[in-house]
């Protein structure tokens, strides 16, 4: 096991019904801002809920947070922090509400080019950004619990990650009656989304962390077990239930401590989505077996074990059971209907594999993923298999 | 699930050669108490590595905190801290350091009596304590990562259990390298404790719980893969980072939200070591396959899913399954040269079950465990088929 830090201050409350303990989680005197994006939280009740539990409190209000939200309208929302003197920020919403949320967090009070933060990814240590909680209204990207963002630059075509020991939510609200009119494609988008966060961290070179390489086979397994029932039309509380936890787990740091994490199949998923404006989660899946599949040599032992144990697949040798276990991979994507090959998505898909290649040279990415070692021309390798 | 709520600050440091960055975690002009048991860091090096570190801090030491940490001893510390003014306490040792470390925490601010935070558990809530680290020597109780701790007073022949929200240690080091040195008897009891805290969280009426079950389920298997190298003579560093991880998930409270849990075994095992001086985890060795097997009404589905995915055991009804999965759990505490039979322990133990079921009628517990349906009579019988 390598050696590992962890710590994770975020409060979790859990539950129908949770919604209305922020008035006791946030402080009487805090000045807030209220943060969410399109306005289906006033469509699910969500809304009402968060202004009957904050009536005594003071409260702003900043809507408009984009899906990969946006620095430009982030900046806006800056301006109303100073404006109007607000201590405390609530970010309802998904992970693109909750990433923006945790920019503004590092980025309001620090006195330079707000993009700075970003791109020193240093700041805020712990108490030097505007403490902030979340309402989580869309389990899949687990920014409810940790402390990471990303956040799109248009004028200059930047997509950043960022993220400090200073931005961990203070608390979580994770109620699971919000899936309840989540649309089935973006539950979809969720499972397929935490599914390949846990094959980001598990899916490497045999690591000897044995408890949190079974962690992750859970949340896999986990997964699968709820996801027909998520997707059947008639709301099932135990399955959104284990569906947001495991969401959360799948990237509150836990399972990746002690082990080497690869995140290759992110790196060229976010081009997919940059070319052609394809959901995260679908780019995801139509990277993952492609990967999968070009570097069985170096993950055939975990391609097997994920095989046996999230799969049940006994026969056969170390490579079948490694082919088999992508295999179904893709059914399961396929069974939410998700499809895994790039040309189902676009018509005009030819030069992709030329054009990531091109990307990550010009980014001078020239290793990616477990240990660096997916080059430029490996890269290109996988994306032309993916199409 | 149950609604619940999860929050757990402290920070983790795990590896070979950590220790040193105890340093780093206390503030420089911290007044500290070194609090340790008998002098066993002494021998394996723990205590000149934390010499090493913290060679530029200001250090006192106290000596002498005994397993099951008495107050009478503890009070002396609190003399110390008061006349040094010590600002942060370092817990040097296994759980009972710990928990005596979390008393002083409470106790040492405090106006009145030191006793009243053990019966009073509600203090200290966060911020109002000593703040403290640990450096665990002894794996097993989990004390590293939780905010509990039990502590015996002689003069009255209490024994109680408290513990706060601010009672978690602000970080732990764990190194597994310090389970080299650790005699087989404790490493045994050690795995037998860390097991038998999952099965108190797990062993209930079916839960929807479904991602914490199967992470309990984990933690078993982990902890039975890597027993039989834990018990070899040649130190193996895996088996001892896996043992000494697998101890601190089975208690930090991860496992234990959104379920019901039971905490019977515990209630009658306290007594057995009350009784005759035997090792706790021998007393949960004991009680556990009577308690299981006295309750299988209620708790089959439970020992017939543990059964199957802990020891998979395919074949069988139910009740089949379950009978089974109590037998592999006694095979596995034997395998670890640890009894599961009073009379193993104890000849002159013909009225042990009279004296539990009286001291609980005694102490007005009409009901223990889950859902406190175990009644002194039940105690009485469970404690019968134990001998």
């Amino acid at each position: 096991m390598i050696n590992f830090e962890f710590k994770n201050p975020t409060k979790i409350i859990f539950g129908k019904g949770e919604i209305a303990k922020i008035s006791r989680e946030i402080p009487q005197d805090a000045r807030i801002l209220l943060v969410y994006g399109g306005g289906s939280i006033k469509q699910n009740g969500v809304y009402d809920q968060i202004q009957e539990a904050l009536k005594a409190h003071t409260v702003y209000e900043f809507a408009g947070v984009t899906a990969n939200p946006e620095y430009e309208t982030l900046r806006n929302a800056i301006a109303v922090i100073k404006e109007k003197d607000v201590t405390y920020l609530l970010a309802v919403g998904g992970g693109s509400v909750i990433d923006g949320v945790k920019f503004l967090s590092a980025a309001a009070g620090y006195e330079g080019d707000p993009w700075d933060v970003v791109k020193k990814p240093v700041r805020p240590q712990e108490g030097e950004g505007i403490p902030f909680g979340t309402v989580l209204t869309l389990p899949a990207t687990g920014s409810e619990m940790n402390s990471g963002y990303v956040i799109s630059r248009k004028e200059t075509n930047e997509k950043l990650g960022a993220g400090g020991p200073g931005l961990f939510p203070q608390f979580s609200v994770l109620d699971p009656e919000v899936v309840r009119s989540i649309p089935k494609r973006q539950i979809a988008n969720g499972i397929v989304d935490a599914y390949t966060h846990v094959l980001e961290q598990y899916m490497t070179e045999p690591s000897s962390a044995d408890l949190q390489e079974r962690f992750a086979e859970n949340i896999l397994i986990s997964l699968q077990q709820h996801a027909t029932k998520l997707m059947e039309p008639e709301f099932d509380y135990g399955a959104a239930a284990n569906f947001m936890w495991c969401c959360t787990m799948a990237l509150n740091g836990l399972i990746q401590k002690g082990v080497v994490t690869d995140w290759a199949v992110h790196a060229m998923g976010h081009e997919l989505t940059a070319y052609y404006g394809i959901d995260h989660a679908r780019t995801l899946a139509i990277i993952a077996p492609a990967h999968y599949r070009y570097n069985l040599e170096t993950k055939k032992e975990k391609l097997a074990q994920y095989a046996e144990r999230v799969w049940g697949i006994a026969e056969g040798t170390q490579e079948e059971k490694a082919n088999k276990g992508i295999i179904k991979m893709e059914q399961f994507f396929h069974s939410l209907g998700i499809d895994t090959k790039l040309s189902d998505y676009v018509a005009d898909y030819q030069d992709t594999a030329t054009r990531v290649k091109n990307a990550f040279i010009n980014r001078n990415w020239m290793g990616i993923g477990e240990y660096k070692r997916i080059t430029p021309q490996d890269a290109y390798e996988i994306v032309l298999r993916s199409c």
